[in-house]
Parts: C-alpha cells; structure tokens; sequence
C-alpha cells in the first residue's frame, strides 16, 4: 500500500517503497535491450497493482499504469541510493560487458571486406619478395629456363612440375650446353621447397580473391558491379568504412589512394592527380591519355551513387550505372 | 716430309706444313682441359714421327720430340691464317661455351649459402607481414585469445588445432563474453587458408635452416663451430664469398653488417659501433654492456682465424677456437 517507485537501470528493475528502500527487483543477468526491461517494469507493476507505481526516469515509451515521475528529488534520492560501494563492480562488469558485446556487434562485412583486399596486397608483396630470391637462386642452377619464363606464375608452375632436363629441352638447349651448375639433389630440394609455398601463396591470393569477390557481390553489389570487387574493397578499404565513403563526394572517391601526388600539387604546384586506385578499372585504364580526366571522373561519380543505393539498401542499379559509363566512355571516342 | 708446324687453339689441334697450310687436324669437339690437348698433340706427332715437327705457341709442357719454335714470323703466319672468316663463327661459338662453362663452375657452396641465408631473412619478412594481418584479421574472431598468446609460431599453431570454444575455454573466458564476433563459416575459413600458409613458411625456414647448418658444417666446419651457422653465413654473405672474407682484416669482420653506424661514425663523430651481425652471437648477447667491445674484438679474431682454417682446408680447430673465447669471456667476469 502507498506510493511506490518504478526505476530500471543496467543491473536490474527495481521497485522502491514510500522510503526508498527495494521493495522487490527483477535482474538483468544479461545485457537486455529496452523491450526486455520494458517486460520486466509490466510484470512489477501487475504484482503491485494495489500500489500507486510512480515512474522515476526518462524513458519514453508508454508504460501502461504507470504516472511518470519529474520529480528531481525522488529521482535524486534513487540515484544517491545506487552510490554505494556495493554496486559499484555490477555497474562496472556490467557496462564492461555491453561495451564488448557493441565491439561484437561492430563487427561488419566493412571490417571483412578491408581486412581481406589488405591481406591480398600483403600476400602479393610476401610473394613478391620470395620469387626475386627463388628466380635468383633457381638461376645457379637453370638460369636459361628463368630467363625464358617472364611470367612469375607460370615459371613456378613450370619449374614445379618438370625436372631440369624436361625444361631445357622446351628450350631447346642440350644439357651439356646449360650456364647452370649440377647441384646435388639436397640442394634442388631446397630451391623447389621455395617454389611450392611461393606456388601455395598465388593460390592463397586467388582463393582469397574469389572470397572477396562473395563478400562485396552479398553487401555491396551495386558498388561491385560499377568498380568490380578488389577496385571497390580499395575504396572501402581507403575510406575506412562504408559509411566514411558515402559521406565523400565523388570528386574525392576519384583521387582515394592518390593522396601523396595531391598533396605535392598543393605544395608544390606540381600537376594535380587525375585518379586514384581507380586507374586500375578496365575502362579506365583503356583510356586515351588525353580523356583519363574526363573517364575518371565519370567513374568517381557513379561509384558514388552505387555506394549511396549499397549503403541505404537500395535496388539493385549497377547494371544501369555501368551501362552509362560505358555510353559515355564511347561519345569520348 | 719436311717441316711441319704443331699448333693448338680451341678449336682444334693442327698439323701445318711447310706451307703453312693445314696438313691434319684434330677437333675438339668439346671444350677440352690442357691434358686433353696435350693427348691430341701426341697422337698427332706420333703419326707423323717421320717429319721434323716444330711446336709454335707458348705452351710449357714438355712435349717428348717436339722443338719449341720461338720464331715469330711462323707464329705470325700461322695466326694470320687464322684470320680467315670462316673461323670467327667457331671462335665465337667455342669461347662463348667456355665461358658458359666457367659460369657453371662458378657456382660453389660460398653462393649457395648466401642465397639460403638471404632466402631465410626473406621468409621472415614474408611471414611477419602476413602474421600482422592474420592478428588483426583474427582479432575480429577471438581477440581475448590472439591477445593471450605473445608468440606468432604458437599463436598459429593452437589456431589451427583448435576451433573459437575449445580456445576460449583454455583461457577460461565463456562463449557470451568474448568481443569476438561469430563468424560465418566461410568467414572464418578464409582466416585460416592464411593460418595455414603462415605456419608453411615457418616450417619452410626451419628446414631452410637446417639445410643452411648441413651445407655450413661441410663446406665451412671452423667458422659454423666458433660463430654457428646462421651469424657465418650471415658474415660471408656481407663479405659477398669467402675468398673475400679472408682477406678481411678481424676488425673488419667485427662491423659487418654494422656499416651504417660505422658510416654515421665517421661523418657525425657520433660513437663508434661495437660489432655487426656477430651481436647475435650467444656469448657476445648475454656479455654485459660493458665487455661487449671486447667480447666482440676476441669473437671477430676467432672468426677471422677459423675463416682463414676454412679457406686453406687446414684441420679442424673449430672446437679449440670456440674454447678460447669461452675461456677469455671467463675472465671478464
């Protein structure tokens, strides 16, 4: 019987009686959102509905029943009430908790999609450092068939899959004609065990390409339709986030990744860039010198509608969007 | 009958006649040592013992029954012969071959090793650019564990013999409470493709590595005894061969690998360095600050002597010239 006082917090619902002292409480064991407490607040104010319930607080939503409370002094003798010691760890533990289950939550496919192209970059340097060193190695032993293979992918391929006879006669040189010393098995053994994780890292790269190219078709695809996946992951990647990319007008998403050659222009008057990563597009990079400006800002501007239709969830224009690029790319000519 | 002139070059050993056209010939169809000459130059004196024989040039072997003709003008009309286009091709072809072959001799355990040691600081480079992303990438998983856990090659391995549960549980955190997020599948399998590769290059360089110790102790025996076989093959590489390495003075062989401290030294008066690679050393790392000067100078002689032991082939003494260095390190304390 009496005026009693309905307050929620992170720990749990509480009801309080005329002295503000806990008449009953519902706990949270787990963080809960709103709708939850709400669940809790009705089934106190069911069981004490003999009671005349004030809500103490700022919540908004309706609670049937209840007379909201603006009172500050009852507001504020609950709070000093939660200012004992006591509370103190569950008020820690519990905001502790919510913080890494928002951290939890945070993780997006923006996250993924920068965290792969990163890794494809990486693992096209680690690569690259590793064949400079298998073809200068490989080279005391078979330096005519090196020299003969530019593409480092195929010489892996090649070196892994024939012995040093079968190469040179591809070559078309006589064994007894090679620059190439007779290195003892061991020594091969060493050199091609190179060759086959060089050989594992392009796959690697390839099957990490073809994940990325999943991940930007699910969350991005309008985006993935205009840039294509890894010049679209760039931007993303560039940006920071999807959301950091949509607030950027086009004519900065055409010199993302171009940032060293714009601040010489601005210090020193040198050329301003015409584009960043997105020089690498097909379209492009197919470009007369003269039009590149002119194709690249195209590009910059519709990238920039397809990443505002991607972020609000919008229909699927990609197809339209490259079509008018296209269009546009071919009135240059 | 009459005088007869015997003349060798590479292509082939000739019989001139008194008119200085050729009157035999035996070709070297392949790139032939002196011996082997000397064989064809007797088959064809013996063949004609009938003749007075003359042997123009300025070879020093004794040839049984041949008289040295120092006369230039035979010399001259034989090499003047010679001048003909016809031989240019075969000149041509005969000493590009014999180069091609003092390539291929070229190639000894001074370049093996340097390759293999160059190759073993790249596969570290390569892992630990790829083990940063793995982190970071990972961390959006299970970051309480990647946090745990200092070492990159134990961090890798527990990842891939254990699923998220089985890890958390290790470090006693429950499934609810971790910031890691819950990946999908294929999420999570991309992260381990690279696990995986990373943990192949670690394994790559610890077979590297005894490949480098096995070709270290044959070829090099005192130097892998006093200096151990990474911080050697290190030092013949900064020398670029042994041959080099020898001629170095022990000072010299203290600061490889020190030279730009060495160099900023010698324009900024700033201190000079102590010692190069050979800091890694287990005797000159555990040696307190102020004996490193010295401890490196007597490590630097030792090298420099077990260098020296190598390169003549002389015995081994690698065991007493590492006894030394521990017996004077001794006496520092």
């Amino acid at each position: 019987m009496g005026d009693k006082y309905l307050f929620t917090n992170c720990i749990a619902t509480f009801l309080f009686d005329s002295d503000f002292k806990i008449a009953e409480k519902v706990e949270n064991d787990e963080v809960k959102d709103y709708s939850e407490w709400l669940e809790s607040e009705k089934k106190l104010m069911h069981k004490h509905s003999k009671d005349k319930i004030f809500y103490i607080g700022f919540k908004k939503e309706k609670l049937q029943g209840a007379v909201m409370s603006q009172d500050p002094q009852k507001l504020s003798r609950i709070l000093d009430f939660f200012k004992k010691n006591e509370f103190f760890k569950s008020f820690h533990e519990i905001n502790l908790l919510e913080t890494k289950m928002k951290v939890r939550a945070a993780v997006d496919s923006d996250l993924l999609v920068i965290q792969t192209i990163n890794n494809i970059d990486e693992l096209n340097k680690a690569a690259n450092l590793l064949i400079k060193r298998l073809r200068e190695w490989y080279e005391l032993y078979n330096p005519e068939f090196s020299r003969s293979i530019e593409s480092h992918e195929k010489f892996v391929e090649l070196i892994l899959a024939n012995n040093k006879d079968e190469l040179l006669k591809q070559i078309g040189l006589s064994k007894d004609k090679t620059m190439g010393a007779d290195l003892p098995h061991d020594d091969v053994k060493s050199i091609m065990n190179l060759a086959k994780q060089i050989d594992n890292l392009y796959k690697l790269r390839e099957s990490h390409t073809i994940y990325l190219e999943t991940l930007m078709n699910k969350s991005y695809p309008n985006i993935t339709a205009v840039a294509g996946s890894l010049i679209g992951a760039k931007i993303i990647s560039l940006a920071g986030s999807l959301e950091r990319l949509v607030k950027m007008p086009a004519s900065t998403v055409q010199l993302l990744g171009a940032e060293k050659a714009l601040f010489r222009h601005m210090r020193q008057k040198t050329k301003p860039p015409k584009h960043g990563v997105i020089i690498q597009h097909p379209l492009l990079n197919s470009a007369k010198q003269k039009d590149k400006g002119k194709v690249a800002r195209v590009l910059a501007d519709k990238i920039s509608i397809a990443t505002r239709v991607d972020y609000y969830k919008g229909q699927f224009v990609g197809d339209r969007l490259k079509k008018e690029i296209e269009e546009r790319v071919k009135q240059l000519k």
